[in-house]
Parts: structure tokens; C-alpha cells; sequence
């Protein structure tokens, strides 16, 4: 084995590191020129790596698509809550994903937009993004109707995205960040905790 | 004064009505064609009106939009709710308005798209609709922080919407609508109710 300097690096996390570069160029393109018009060999080309091991690593741009979208870091915070934390915890990675230190708020409104007026970017984040995610929610919701709950949670937290970011609703758009985590904190724990009996 | 027919209608009436027709032919022109393309023109056409009183009556194509897109009838019901009714009441207006008998779920979902990919019309939806609404809803709610608790408010309808119409989220869009009323309401009571002591 060589001991190169690059080799002290484990090969998984080069491959991770590399992954993020390209995602972080696809996430740029996606932004720039709109889902149909970014190709995989312009992303490749602003990560300076072969459009081979784009295609390697994420198998179509629909592949690159979906992980761009899937928001990976803060997407495993939400999966590692438990039934009492997933309420904060996904309202924290959407307000840090928009708003946090290394947020890229533009690229991240225009993933959304890409998925609003594109029928395949539409297709790859319902049936691979939200489906998966709300599949992982309702895990750790558990309980009565945990996937409807998860799913309902998951619009809740695509219409703040929305009106905070997208359509810039002054009201919301306006408000601080903890005044936002404090009033909607509870409407996602509506459909996190645990049903209170009928009546 | 005449004893004709068409004038044992009253004025308001009869203008109520037309004002009704040119707003159905506005949403029907507005989804096939998009903001930018439909014309005032088209609209008093598709109507069998002048362009004139089409004009007379909202002003503008700007105008003509945000009268389109403020569903009249069902926005009434949640301005005469109380603070106890209005997240029941906003649901069901949202609802009846995709899935109601006279729904027309294309037009709806349409003007949803137009608000989204269009910068005049996402223009005149926060500035006109959605603060108006904001407003209104507010006024309902009372007590601390009534204005973004509104504007939430908002921000949840406008997410049910593009989960269950327009995204099609299979488990939010598949539900039945009595599942999605019976869940959701206590999101939207998270922002309607008197606020617990914090603790």
C-alpha cells in the first residue's frame, strides 16, 4: 500500500468527499439552468471530476436529481430522532438547510422550484425523496395512521418552505427564525405526538 | 322603468353574475394558457362580455388574477368563523374547493402552478391574496402574534395543497378526505388556539 499523503485519507471518505463536491456542483447547475438543461457532464465538469464517475456514483441525472434533493446531512438528523425530537429536528434541518452558516439558500429555492415546473423533477422528488422520507418519518412516528401523519408532516414543512422562502410571504418571511421554530414547532408535534383520545 | 324580464333580477344580482362568469372563463383561460399568456381579451371573450366591462370590473389583468385567485365564496366562510371554527372552516374551504362538487381541480391546481412559475402572479398572490387573507385570518385568531400565526396558517394550507394536488404526494394525495380533515385540523388548532403556558 502506498503511504502517499492522499492515501491517509480512507478510500470511503474520499468517496464521500467527492460525492459532495459533485453534488454541491449539481445543486448549482440544477439552480442555474433549470432541471432539463443541466447534463451530467456540465456537472461533472464544475466538480472537475469524469462525467463517468458521476454517472458511477449516481447512475442517471435522475439519480443525481434525487440525492441533490435528498439533503443528506440534515436528513439524517431527522431519521436519528426519536418520536419526541422529530417535530424540532425537522423543523431545524429546514430552517438550517435555508438559513444556517453554510446555507445555500438560492440553490435550495431553486431545487424547489425545478421540482414545481418540471414534470420529472416532480416525479424523482415524490416517488424517491418525500416517499422515502415520509416512509422513514413514519417509522419513527409509529403509532395510528403513521404514514398519512408523516406524509401531512411533510406538507406542513413544504408549505413554510414555500411561504417563507419561495412566495416570500412578508408575514413569514419576515419573522425571525426562533419566533418561526417556536409557533411551528407545535404544529408539527400536532401530528408527531402521540393522538390525544377522541372527544 | 322597465318591466322586462331581465330586469326583475336586480342590478347587483345581475352583475354578481357576470362578475361570476367573467371569473369562471378567467380561471379556465389563466389554467390552459398561463398568467402571462391569457389576455383580458380572451377572457371577455370566452364570457361573451366587452373586454370594457371586463375591465370596468377588475381593473386589470393584475386585478382579474387576484379576483380569481381569492375563491370568493369559501373565503367568506372562514371570514365569518370564529377563532374556535376558522381552522375547521379553512380546511374545509381548501377541501371543497379541490375535491367539493363544484370543484374545478384543474383550475385550482393550475393557479397554483401560476403563482409559482410566474413572478407577477407570485407577486399579486403574496401581496393581494395571501396578506389580504393573512390579514383577515388574523383578525380571527387575536392574541399574541395573531399576524404569523396567520401567515402559518396560510403556509400549512398552501403545503396540504401541494402535497395532495399539485406534488401528489401518493400517501397525503391518496388519503381519503375525511383521514386528511380528522389529522389536520389539530395542525391548524396548533395555530388557532389560545397558546399553553409555556413549560
Amino acid at each position: 500500500m502506498s503511504t502517499a499523503p492522499q492515501d491517509q485519507v480512507p478510500r470511503e471518505e474520499r468517496r464521500r468527499r467527492t460525492e459532495a463536491t459533485i453534488l454541491e456542483a449539481a445543486r448549482q447547475l440544477f439552480a442555474e439552468a433549470g432541471f432539463e438543461r443541466a447534463t451530467i457532464r456540465a456537472v461533472a465538469s464544475r466538480a472537475s471530476v469524469d462525467p463517468a464517475l458521476v454517472m458511477q456514483y449516481f447512475g442517471s441525472k435522475a439519480g443525481l436529481f434525487a440525492a441533490a434533493a435528498r439533503w443528506s446531512d440534515e436528513h439524517q438528523t431527522v431519521l436519528d430522532a426519536t418520536r419526541e425530537q422529530v417535530a424540532a429536528a425537522a423543523l431545524h434541518d429546514l430552517l438550517e438547510k435555508f438559513e444556517g452558516e453554510a446555507a445555500d439558500r438560492e440553490a435550495a429555492v431553486a431545487l424547489m422550484r425545478n421540482c414545481l415546473t418540471h414534470p420529472e423533477a416532480s416525479r424523482i422528488m415524490r416517488d424517491e425523496v418525500m416517499c422515502e422520507r415520509a416512509a422513514a418519518v413514519a417509522d419513527v412516528l409509529g403509532g395510528d395512521d403513521a404514514e398519512l401523519r408523516a406524509g401531512l408532516l411533510g406538507a406542513c414543512m413544504i408549505g413554510l418552505g414555500m411561504a417563507r422562502y419561495v412566495l416570500e410571504i412578508p408575514v413569514v418571511a419576515d419573522a425571525s427564525r426562533a419566533d418561526v421554530e417556536r409557533l411551528f414547532e407545535p404544529v408539527l408535534r400536532a401530528l408527531s405526538d402521540p393522538r390525544p383520545p377522541a372527544g
